[in-house]
């Protein structure tokens, strides 16, 4: 029996891997859906809607007839004997894959979770989206400037991927679809601050990179803050080096920290609690138990950290469903190298940068490359036609068709 | 100053009939969204994206400019003070068109809505959806075939339309889309109980009508239970003349009462809690004020009432539109004459019953007809092109898009 804890993209590659071995596999994972996790911002910010980017594990994996999906929250893992623990059920491995992933960071703050929520599930997404369009209704209703003018506030904290694309998508949402709908705010005032405590944008690329990108966020009227780090935070307001700033709208896009059972499963962790891996993604002293994904650190053949994105997480999976087919074949699992084919980024539409291999180039062409290779990737969807002519009408229309709260404000 | 209370189909018109007149408008609701309420069910049954079917009532009216749009919650009412009161605000007004809509009622049960929600928002329906794929999730992971079968059993309360539709619904998504995606639990024995407390389902149509939809409900597997009262619920079960049944899954849709800002005109109420307006729409000793849609209670020329449908909110919501242009020239306010379209109510994939005029037919032609008639009247949604070519899709693949369950389960 092979448990693979995660149905995210190292998880769900994991299990592809093992089509047709001769092994039963059970899948665990805490929501019935695979996310396209690099989208999820755009649901936040209403181009999307969740069903365009996510899809029912089981129905993705139901013509493998060697796997069972299990929606399950796992609470423990055993590896001394060789045990998962699920709400309700033990359950006995000869092999693992641990895919759990990660969760923002807030740097031992965690009360500022409730003002500041991160973004890693749709319904984080929904969340934000339910939190961002509500701050315009109110913006709208207040009769007070300087209220108005703190509902019209967005602050995002961090200017990694993830923060950049959130800064760039509200003041494009402001720019542009809110435009002409409100009567008494005018949305093209919104202030979008993108805050960031190192001294460069998406600090993982190159510095003319870089630097192209903080360029184009000042184009999209977003205003970046480097150098700047949050020191507090409370309702309605957070704390930039020592000021405080009235916002009603504050999200975190800062830090990661890797799923709590990477702490279970024995093995030393590093600084942002993943899992020191051996080369070969097993742990030591467990041949039989791998982790993989945005909860292992491993390095590449240069000695430099894989970065925790999807490809890297995919290529962990797919030669962890490897390594347990070698070992069934009472062969030693072989070495992971991770492949490095480019990172991209997008800020806007038009805007974005790219580094292929080293032929690096930003605006136009990035967004362009880095639309296509996202589209190429939702081929597993089966939606990815809808996907397509939705981004094409939107695009051509500057529309925002999932503008929607669908849900109350959360108590607290 | 005009105010209307109320974004669903009778406010929306009301506020169009308005556009170009010479007032100022104020439309409240305490959604984001226009809802387009009859495909609610499918966002419930996975078929359809809250997206595919809400539309954010600002951008619906960007264009009017008389129309001011604020997403607001109405606490009080004050005819003889003519003001509103919003959580926040007082607003004083010129004309008011009150057009709240309606809430499932639990005939004095309250406590009963906890363990059987009903559907008349866009949250309720992704909660249902998430109740109904749970279920499966939950019946998979037993062990115990008692609890298993408890987990497959969905009692629908109530045969009118949306119960019929439900009912269909879910049992053609266990028999169709489900299908294959479990390996422990066999979906097709899914069963799927309409309980109705008259002896007829679909008990507006005529007779013979009722006769064809109950054999078109058996031959989707669901079984009706005529003159059967629901006498009891609590945690996965309910009593149906007085015999308990473990059902994890129970859906309200067996009774509706009015808006309860009715009660807040000093107008006399129905049974319902309906405001009996007079024939023009007004209140009693208020022509100013008009109450429309599902929380009037008004008769048709036949002396018959207006029945709680789209399309009569409609005609009402221009009807007290144009009531207003007649006021503002001095004239007094028409009465108001329902045009009876005809009805139609929907089973399942080829399947429905249809009275157009005296017209009746049932099974694929009427399906084929309400298919069309909804998906003309989609006609006021930007994404309305999405829409069909999802549906076409669903209808091609038997699939379902949006099996998605996006929120953690509800707190108690």
């Amino acid at each position: 029996m092979v448990v693979i804890v995660g149905g995210g993209f190292g998880g769900l590659s994991a299990a592809i891997a093992l089509r047709g071995a001769p092994v039963r596999i059970l899948l665990l994972d805490r929501t019935n859906h695979h996310l396209f996790q690099p989208l999820l911002y755009q649901v936040a910010t209403s181009q999307l809607s969740p069903a365009d980017i996510a899809k029912p594990i089981r129905s993705i994996l139901s013509a493998q007839e060697n796997t069972t999906v299990s929606m399950s929250v796992v609470r423990e893992i055993h590896p001394t004997t060789r045990e998962v623990v699920t709400t309700g059920r033990r359950i006995k491995y000869d092999y693992l894959i641990v895919a759990g992933g990660a969760r923002h960071s807030y740097f031992g703050k965690d009360e500022w979770e409730q003002f500041a929520p991160g973004l890693k599930s749709l319904h984080d997404a929904v969340d934000i989206r339910r939190r961002v369009l509500t701050a315009f209704e109110q913006a709208e209703k207040y009769e007070d400037a300087a209220r108005r003018r703190s509902a019209m506030t967005f602050v995002i904290v961090g200017a990694g991927p993830t923060g950049v694309e959130m800064a760039g998508a509200i003041s494009e949402l402001a720019h542009t679809s809110l435009k002409s709908d409100f009567r008494r705010i005018d949305p093209t005032q919104t202030r979008v601050l993108l805050v960031e405590a190192g001294p460069r944008v998406l600090p993982t690329f190159t510095e003319d990179l870089s630097t192209s990108a903080l360029r184009q966020l000042g184009k999209l009227d977003v205003e970046v803050l480097l150098n700047t780090r949050v020191t507090g935070m409370g309702e309605r307001m957070v704390e930039l080096n020592g000021e405080p700033l009235a916002a009603h709208t504050v999200i975190w896009a800062a830090g990661n920290v890797a799923s709590p059972l990477a702490k279970q499963l024995g093995a030393e962790t590093d600084r942002a609690g993943r899992v020191l891996v051996n080369q070969d993604l097993t742990i030591p002293g467990h041949p039989e138990v791998q982790a993989i994904g945005d909860m292992a650190s491993v390095k590449n053949k240069k000695g430099n950290p894989v970065p925790g994105v999807a490809p890297a997480a995919m290529q962990m999976g797919r030669h962890a469903g490897r390594n347990i087919l070698r070992q069934l074949r009472s062969e030693a699992p072989a070495p992971f190298w991770y492949k490095d084919k480019g990172s991209l980024a997008t800020i806007g539409r038009h805007a974005g940068i790219a580094d292929l291999r080293g032929v690096r180039f930003s605006g136009s062409p990035a967004w362009l490359a880095w639309a296509l290779i996202h589209l190429f990737f939702l081929i597993s969807f089966r939606n990815r036609v809808f996907v397509f002519f939705q981004w094409a009408w939107a695009y051509l229309t500057y529309g925002r068709g999932a503008r929607l709260i669908t849900e109350p404000p959360a108590k607290g």
